[in-house]
């Protein structure tokens, strides 16, 4: 099969251009005689693309000074047991908005360690939470839904750091992070292959923790080491760096966030439009990644799958726990993808309304 | 550069065949119109990657069937935290033989958790420990010592479970499974690219955890979900399925073993034979993976390491904290590759005695 619109929420599609680069430069990298996965991550070539991801990440972001950049192992799984290990350990009290079943993955895993206090719950809209006031230790956002497909329109103001999981959106708009104390991602969306975390975390919440801290989870000491105390996943941090070249190339975040937008102003105009098939989330919390939509049965639904599968349109399926679609219009989605999808929609819907 | 003689301590060499293969399905594999960098950990190409890596480390180890094989990430460093969480809940007592700075990289992180008794300790030979009778929860020892370059010619009997780290010479001979609770492994030395670790666990030893473990450190986590608990790190596990493979057309460990016997026994031999270049450790405790040499002075040390890197072999300084020369021989290292190292050594010595 030629190359497929891979609607995958993560792992998920690569940039071609970035696939391409990495296979003609994996058997001799720079002329060194060696592939890229045979470096020492102790070299110097190495060293310079860690060195240069962190670079262009904080140029895409415009990361503060104040803020350290680490490129991590295990996830935002892992990141649920390092943010309160790290964090939650003066009031030990944590607060909450539960926007779907990531949060309440953090939320049980925090449980382990502080006291949690849900401030608000809900899958279909964005809680609008306006001053929030509070002893906790930092607010737990999960910015964007992968499942429920909602992401906050705004950033609650509040006293204390927020903490933020931006695995699914990172990279796909403007954001501020002077708004934030700690922000992670898993990298198998937006920024490059699985096997990488990506933690943004400002510097004076690097010393709040624990000395019995394990090693590997304390933020410091991946800060003080610059991601380097221990052997870091190079491959996936060369590919990053691909992905972040690429965005450069692109013309940066305020333009990708546009092409985003029209992406999925496509799609959304057509779900409104149509009397077939259909999208739960309030229009203000839409999620500009992550689309989930159904038709008013489940036949139909695999039907649809099955039809956009023998098209090359693949992973439409929506997530185990909600059923019906999904579309993950990720920054590497080419807006043809978009079009084509919303044109097998259209005939899929005329043979049945 | 043409293709070098890499003498990496790690992230390392890697069979060409393994590198062609991945250049070659890189854009496309398996004709699924789609990267296996974009696979969905959840796909049933992926699934059948990591069912099959399994499949094939379980036959080139004869691993047990009471032993479940985990895929995870954090390397070795995160293995120093999580052995202790999951295992030193009992008596809280571990017994270490201290082979090397590695090994003293876990006891310091076990004694956040633990009370720790060193039962013997040496860099230049492993201590012989015959019978060792202990209330410890386990017993922990570093195989291979990747700095020192010694190596356990065979493993102590005892009452209480061994843990074994084999990050650096794991899959070079046959070992014994049933000898070891516990055996873990960074994967970039002789299982793939940095990024993946490698736990093999006796089923028993699953049940100790206490509930308040991070639920990424609990190995049960990973057990009951065959490694795909959380998006595992992929392109690493593919790569590793394709150096399985690798080890299988070369006729599997016991195969593997000879060459390295061989390789390393010229290495040795060599340097025995030598009045210039020495190695400092016992003869029958010596790694058959990394061997550290030396002149006399750290100058001829620079100059020869520059001189060799002009001939093509690279990565020969020692590590930093013992200085000299390393040679590490993985399974990827081709007998050439050795035998122009001591061509190398030959001609520097006769310009100097």
């Amino acid at each position: 099969m030629g190359r497929v619109y891979n609607f995958s929420a993560g792992p998920s599609i690569l940039p071609l251009e970035v696939l391409q680069q990495a296979k003609d430069e994996l058997l001799n990298y720079k002329s060194s005689g060696m592939s890229v996965l045979e470096l020492s991550h102790r070299s110097r070539l190495f060293m310079e693309i860690i060195e240069e991801s962190e670079i262009m990440l904080r140029n895409l972001l415009q990361i503060p000074t104040n803020y350290h950049v680490l490129f991590l192992q295990g996830g935002a799984t892992l990141q649920f047991s390092m943010v309160p290990l790290n964090l939650a350990v003066q009031s030990r009290k944590i607060d909450f908005i539960d926007t779907g079943i990531w949060s309440k993955k953090a939320i049980a895993e925090a449980e382990k360690f502080a006291k949690i206090h849900v401030v608000a719950s809900s899958t279909t809209e964005i809680p609008k939470i306006e001053n929030w006031h509070s002893d906790a230790d930092y607010l737990h956002i999960t910015t964007n839904n992968t499942i429920e497909g909602t992401r906050f329109p705004a950033i609650p103001k509040t006293n204390i750091p927020i903490v933020a999981d931006m695995s699914s959106h990172i990279l796909s708009e403007k954001i501020d992070v002077s708004q934030f104390g700690v922000i992670y991602a898993g990298a198998q969306k937006n920024i490059g292959p699985a096997g990488l975390t990506v933690v943004i975390i400002r510097e004076d919440l690097l010393h709040r923790t624990p000395e019995n801290c394990p090693t590997y989870l304390h933020y410091n000491t991946h800060a003080k080491h610059r991601s380097l105390y221990n052997t870091p996943p190079t491959f996936s941090i060369y590919m990053a760096k691909l992905v972040f070249q690429w965005l450069i190339d692109q013309g940066g975040i305020s333009e990708i966030e546009k092409k985003n937008k029209e992406k999925a102003a496509i799609l959304y105009h057509f779900l409104d439009e149509s009397n077939f098939f259909f999208n739960p989330v309030e229009k203000e919390d839409r999620s500009l990644m992550n689309i989930p939509f159904s038709t008013v049965s489940d036949e139909r639904n695999e039907q649809f799958i099955s039809e956009c599968l023998e098209k090359g349109l693949t992973n439409l399926k929506g997530h185990r726990t909600v059923g019906g679609m999904r579309a993950s219009l990720y920054n590497a989605m080419h807006i043809e993808g978009v079009y084509e999808l919303v044109n097998c929609m259209k005939e899929f819907e005329k043979k049945y309304v």
